[in-house]
This record gives structure tokens, C-alpha cells and sequence, in this order.
């Protein structure tokens, strides 16, 4: 089976100067990549004739996928130049002056006060195929070159595969999603017919990525005997692994096989996986929460209200979130949290015993069944040779006690603060899963 | 005088995919625009030999910097492609083994360490120049054609500009960054002198980016005849205003042109105004704290701990920043922050004299100079007619009694959150301006 390609043109002047850092190609090239396409070439471009006609003329990928250019003030060049590419011209298409005006009135706006400069979006390229646009004004256009020349005649979609598709979407990110996600994928994949791809991607937390590449390394080395590759995909505080066969003919089949390693990669490390798909941890704990009817309160001190923040940006996390105390000074450890003075002279603010006395007292104050705090050393100051940055005590009590654990976590102040706090949400999803 | 450009070479295929995203691109273009070059094209290419020639092959620029594909396990290939492409050879450079060495016991680790993987990052092109690396092991290596045959003898540095620079580097964003900062940039401003540029950056909160177009036009229409270009750059709750020239002969007088629009720019929004240059506003607001030796507490509900997110990344902020209270619950608002339950049943929690009380209360319990409430609706879920999601009130409580604001934020409840942080920031430094 021949492999399917794609190439990726970001056409703006502010991605070129770093005002716009391009989310789209990765976006495209990751979604490319789950049904089987791969992409071969990402090239950012400056907004102007020549630079757009260069890059289309020298493509050499199936697809090629073109974003920005198409907001309604510059909407007249880059439609120009397609024009100019493809040989055709542009003709006014009613059905999208409608959908533009219904888009206004969905938004609240009546249709009188649709612009001149909107409605010359509805003017797109004669030769294209329209692929409606769901959040905005400016619709994708899909090029497509046939094959041979034989079959140049009569109609050329789904009539074997075409030598080349280029696809013009809007470079607002949103929109291009829609587009891809409602027609892009689906009409690459009928058109290029890319062998089928099975994907499982299994979340875990609690172990860096080398540890657990030692860990699991007699299963990794037992994947290839069943076609299957294996991604460490991290991002701070986890590590997801994803699985993915590609389906030689029963895609049932390398479902099975994808399965049956999973199944296996769960019995290996089972502590550490917490869901599946595209969840995060604190979405995961806060469901935990949920199913079993308890609340959460936080005691932070070096976190500094990170790990609230992390729990209030799930929607519906005031179900189960009551609230917490960031307590930076050591006043407020001792006054909103009842840490003792003494406590404090003793031991230091981070040391073990004030770390559990936080979770007990903000768990106490705000009557809720659980409760994390954090107390540690954020850098880049304040580290001793006893207590480097990155020296972290962090604690969960809950209705069978109190638990702490010592981190020593790398990095920047950024790094430290967003490695402790996962972490503490990794100690609680641990306790909860015990219970 | 001729301009001078240049194009970028990112070589990984986890860019292509989207596992990674591509931010040193757009740092380059925007170091490259600080010093008068333009980026004319961006490619991102696979991790193989024949990607690789094909893209240096086709470079047009006057100026090739690629990153990526020259880490300890792949160093072989990139570098063997660039012999190949230079005609030259892999030499041992003694120098560059050294400084290997060094970083390993500068990062506590013993010489006996180096593996011969690190060792053999010392074999590098005979004909290029040695950037070196402070914050790695992968060198820079700089090309160089030159300009023409005649001069091709003897050396060709400093003799003129040349035909064109390669420059490649690895890609890890810092070490990459390291090796611009102290080398290239100043080599490539050296070789080709690009003509100077001048900028001044203003840093603005409090108004959109429309808004304020409209209140600066007259202006914005007058810099075009002291050759001033203006460009905005929004990021959310703060909008940055960067002011350029060429200075043609003298950089003192493009330098003056540039402070007179400045200076006029500051007379006609004083109160939008909050610093310049790469701050933050958190920065700025911890600044003038600072300063006053006055501290800072915060009572947040729809924000969620956000704003003290903001607040504790700043490095030193344990100096002004006591600690806060996130009352996610209306029990916490009553018990932690003193709020009368009756206050809260008639004027529901997102209110004017709730949030007074919010600021008020955390205030006196923390015993600080300032304290900033937030209390909203942040969505997705939880809006009304009277109060839709977005509604947020804002309140300041100071010396000088107490002050409150009403929001209204558009946007996902990311925005909704980062919005109504950086607005009760914001309240905060006009208040602190005002005294």
C-alpha cells in the first residue's frame, strides 16, 4: 500500500516574526498522523503573491494544506493567487452569502450589518469544492488535481485516487479545526483511502519518562513482534504512552492486538496509569470526587494557588471544590491554618510535620474529606545546602490520616511549581484509589 | 541599502507531528526583526539525509539558521549531511572536548562521566567556525560562502559580506537561545550589516487593542512621517505597543524621533501605561509594592487561585505577596473571609458589596496594606439573564478604603479567569498610582 504524504503551508507575516508561534501545523500533522497521513514538510510563508505562488508550485506531498490568508481584509489576495494557480476565477457562491449572514444572526447580530468586506467572502474560486466553515465567515476551499489525464473528464471525485488535494482553510485556529474536523479529515481519508490506524493512549503520573521506559522495557521490546509502536508523549507532571498498529486488512484485528498489550502495560504498571485518551490528571482525581460525593480543600505554600488553579480550570469543579488558603507568609500558616509557632521554629516551613499539619488544618477549617497542602522551596532563592530549590514537602489528609511525601523536583521556579503540585494530585488520586 | 534576510531550517520529525511545537522559529524571526533582518520562510522537515540536502539545496536567504538534529544519539547524521553538502570532513576539535568535559563537573558530575557519545559531539565540520555552547554539549557551527571566487582565497571573514551564512544549531530552545545570544546574532549583524534599527516597547493594560486603536489614531497617522512603524502586540489583559525606525546614518537621531512619538504616546493614555519593555503586569504591580515596603492578599473565587498564580510565579515575591484565600464555597466566604450570610442570599455572591467584603475581609484577616477580591461567573455553566457567564466583580480594599469594579468578560473560562486576574491587577496599580 502506498504511503499517503502531506505537506503544511502557513501563510502570515506575524508567524515569520514570532508575534504568532503556528499551533496549526502541529495540530494538522498530529491529526494526519491518527488516520495514517504523514506529513512531510511544514513551511511558514510571508502573505504575498510570490511567496504563495513559489510554495504551491514547488509541492511535492498527496495534500497539501494551507492555512491563514483568508480573513476578510486580505481575503482578496490569497483567493487571487489561487485563482491565478488553479486557472479559474471567482464566482459568487449565494449559499455561503447565507451562511454568513446566519452566522451573524446567530451571534446576535441582525443581517443588515453584515460588511461588503463579509459578504465578498461568499466570492470564492470557481474550480473548488466548498467546505463549509461552522465558526466564521471564510470557507475552506478544496482543490483537487486528477490523476491522469484520462480520466481529466466528467467527474474526478471518488474516482480513484487524485494526484494532488490542496485544502485552504482560515488561519484562526478554531476554524481551521472545524473545517478539518467536519469535512478536512474525512474527505482525505475517502479521497487517499491511507491504511487504517489503531490508536490506545494510556495516562500515567508518578514516574519520569526514563524510569518508566526501565520499567516497562521487556514489553516495549515485545511490541514490534505485533506491529505496534509505542509514544512517549511528556508534558510536566505526566507521561502519556501512546499505542498505535496500523490494520493490514481487519482493523478488529489490530484493535485486538493494540488491546492486548495494553491489557499487559496495565498489569505491569498499574499505580501509575490514571485514565485513557486526552483527560488530564486533575480531571481525573475531580471525577474520582465526584462518583464518591467527597470535597477537597488545599493548604498551599509554594504552589502559591497553582494547584487551585489547576482543580477551578475544570469546568464544574465547584461540585467538589470548597476552596483552600495560600499561605505564603508565615502568619497565615499559623493563624488560617493553626500551625503552631513552635512547630514552625523547630522543624522550618517545609519540613514533614508542618506539611501535614497544613492538610489537617485546612481540611479542619474548611470541613472537607480531603485536603493537599505544599510546602517547599521554589527558587530560584531560598535554598540552603539542607534544603536545595526544588525541595518540596507535600501532604493529603483524609478520613483514614494523614500522608506525606518528600519531592526534589528540577528546574526552573515555573518547573518546581508545576512538578509539586501535579505530584500532589498524584498522592491524592493514589490515596483515593485505595479507598 | 540592500536588505538583508533570512530563512529557517527546523529539522524534527516530532515538529511534524505536533509532539512538538516549533517555538524557536518564531524567537528567531523576532530576534532577526530587533536587528533589522527580515524572515522571508520557515521550514519545518523530517530528520533524514535527503530532507536535509534538498532544504539547503533550495535556500534563497541571505542567512540559513536550522535548529534541531543534533543531539547526542543522532549527531552522526545531521552532521555528516552537512560535510556532504560543504564538501568538507568530521575533524576532532580538542577545544570543543575540553568544554564538554567542563560542563559535565560544572553540572557535578565527573569527567570519567562523559560517554563517548558526548565526546564524539567534538568532531565537527573542518570548515566551519565553532560557536560555542554555554548550556550544552551540541557546538553551533557557522558556514560561510563567500561572495566572490576572487575573494575565495585566504580568509574570508570580515572581507565584505558574504554569499550567504548557514548556521546550525541544536534544538533545545535554551541552548539554542545561549548560542544566539553570545554569538550569532552579533557574527551575523557583524557580516552583514543589516541597517539599525531602533525600538521602544510600551506596556499597556485596562483597554482592548480596538479601543485603544481608536484612541490613539491621529497619532498612529503621524508616525508614518517620522518613518515610525507601530505594531500591537495583544496578549490577554495587556496589550504591548512597539514603536520602530531605521536609523539611516545617526542611530541618536532615529533614536529621538522615536522618544518624541514615545513621550507623546505617554501624554495621551498615561493611565494605560504600566512600564516597558519585556514586563509583566504582576511585575510591575510587585514593583511598586515593593517600593512602598507595603504587602498584598488576595480573596478569589471565579479566578480560582489564578491571580495568586500570577502573583507567586514572580521570583521574590514573598517579600509583598502574604498569602490569600480561595472561597470557592459560599461557607468559606462566610467563615474565612466574614462575609454576613444574609449579604450573600440578597445580593447573590457575584455582587458589589460581596466582593467589597471579599477584599475587605482578607485584608484584616491577613493583615496586609492592599488586598484584591474576584467574584464571578466564569462558565461554562452557571450563567443567568441578569448575570450571563463572563460577569465578574472586581474590588480593591487599601488604606484608603475600598473601590470595586464591574466586568464583563468574553471567552472560554480560560479567558474568562485570565481576564478577570489580570483586570483586578490592574485596578490595583492605578489605585497604587494614585497615591
Amino acid at each position: 500500500m502506498k504511503e499517503v504524504t502531506a505537506e503544511i503551508i502557513a501563510i502570515g507575516d506575524e508567524i515569520l516574526i514570532g508575534q504568532t508561534v503556528d499551533t496549526n501545523s502541529g495540530w494538522l500533522g498530529g491529526e494526519l498522523a491518527l488516520i495514517g497521513i504523514r506529513t512531510v514538510r511544514v513551511r511558514a510563508i510571508a502573505d504575498d503573491r510570490s511567496a504563495i505562488l513559489e510554495a504551491l508550485g514547488s509541492a511535492v506531498a498527496d495534500i497539501v494544506l494551507i492555512t491563514g490568508g483568508l480573513g476578510p481584509t486580505r481575503d482578496d489576495l490569497t483567493k487571487q493567487v489561487l485563482c491565478e494557480f488553479f486557472g479559474t476565477r471567482l464566482v459568487h457562491r449565494p449559499e455561503v452569502e447565507r451562511h454568513i449572514e446566519d452566522l451573524f444572526l446567530r451571534m446576535g447580530r441582525s443581517a443588515a450589518e453584515v460588511l461588503d468586506a463579509n459578504r465578498a467572502q461568499a466570492d470564492l474560486p470557481e474550480s473548488c469544492t466548498i467546505l463549509p466553515n461552522s465558526r466564521g465567515t471564510a470557507s475552506g476551499m478544496w482543490f483537487q488535481i486528477p490523476l491522469l489525464p484520462e480520466t481529466n473528464v466528467g467527474t474526478t471525485t471518488n474516482e480513484g485516487r487524485p494526484e494532488r488535494v490542496f485544502l485552504s482553510m482560515p488561519g484562526v485556529p478554531y476554524e481551521m479545526r472545524a473545517i478539518m474536523g467536519d469535512h478536512g479529515l474525512h474527505k482525505l481519508r475517502e479521497c487517499f483511502r491511507p491504511p487504517a490506524i489503531v490508536h490506545r493512549t494510556i495516562l500515567t503520573a508518578g514516574m519520569g519518562e526514563s524510569q518508566v521506559a526501565r520499567l516497562i522495557e521487556a514489553w516495549e521490546n515485545s511490541l514490534a513482534a505485533d506491529g505496534i509502536k509505542l509514544a512517549y508523549l511528556p508534558s510536566p507532571g505526566m507521561l502519556r504512552l501512546r499505542l498505535s498498529a496500523y490494520a493490514n486488512a481487519d482493523a478488529a484485528e489490530a484493535r485486538q492486538r493494540v488491546d492486548r498489550q495494553a491489557e499487559a502495560l496495565y498489569r505491569l504498571i498499574p499505580e501509575l496509569i490514571f485514565g485513557e485518551g486526552t483527560g488530564t490528571l486533575g480531571q481525573a482525581v475531580g471525577q474520582q470526587l465526584k462518583e464518591r460525593g467527597q470535597t477537597l480543600a488545599l493548604a498551599e505554600s509554594c504552589t502559591g494557588g497553582y494547584l487551585s488553579h489547576l482543580i477551578t480550570a475544570i469546568p464544574g469543579s465547584s461540585n467538589y471544590y470548597i476552596g483552600g488558603v495560600v499561605s505564603y507568609a508565615n502568619a497565615v500558616k499559623m493563624e488560617e491554618l493553626g500551625i503552631p509557632s513552635d512547630m514552625l521554629e523547630l522543624n522550618g516551613a517545609v519540613s514533614r510535620p508542618v506539611a501535614e499539619r497544613m492538610a489537617q488544618g485546612v481540611r479542619a477549617a474548611l470541613r472537607s474529606d480531603w485536603a493537599i497542602a505544599t510546602t517547599g522551596i521554589a527558587g530560584p532563592d531560598g535554598g540552603t545546602p539542607d534544603k536545595p530549590v526544588g525541595t518540596v514537602w507535600l501532604a493529603v489528609a483524609g478520613p483514614d490520616g494523614v500522608s506525606a511525601k518528600l519531592g526534589n523536583f528540577p528546574g526552573s521556579r515555573e518547573l518546581v511549581i508545576e512538578r509539586a503540585a501535579m505530584s500532589g494530585l498524584n498522592m491524592l488520586r493514589k490515596r483515593l484509589m485505595l479507598r
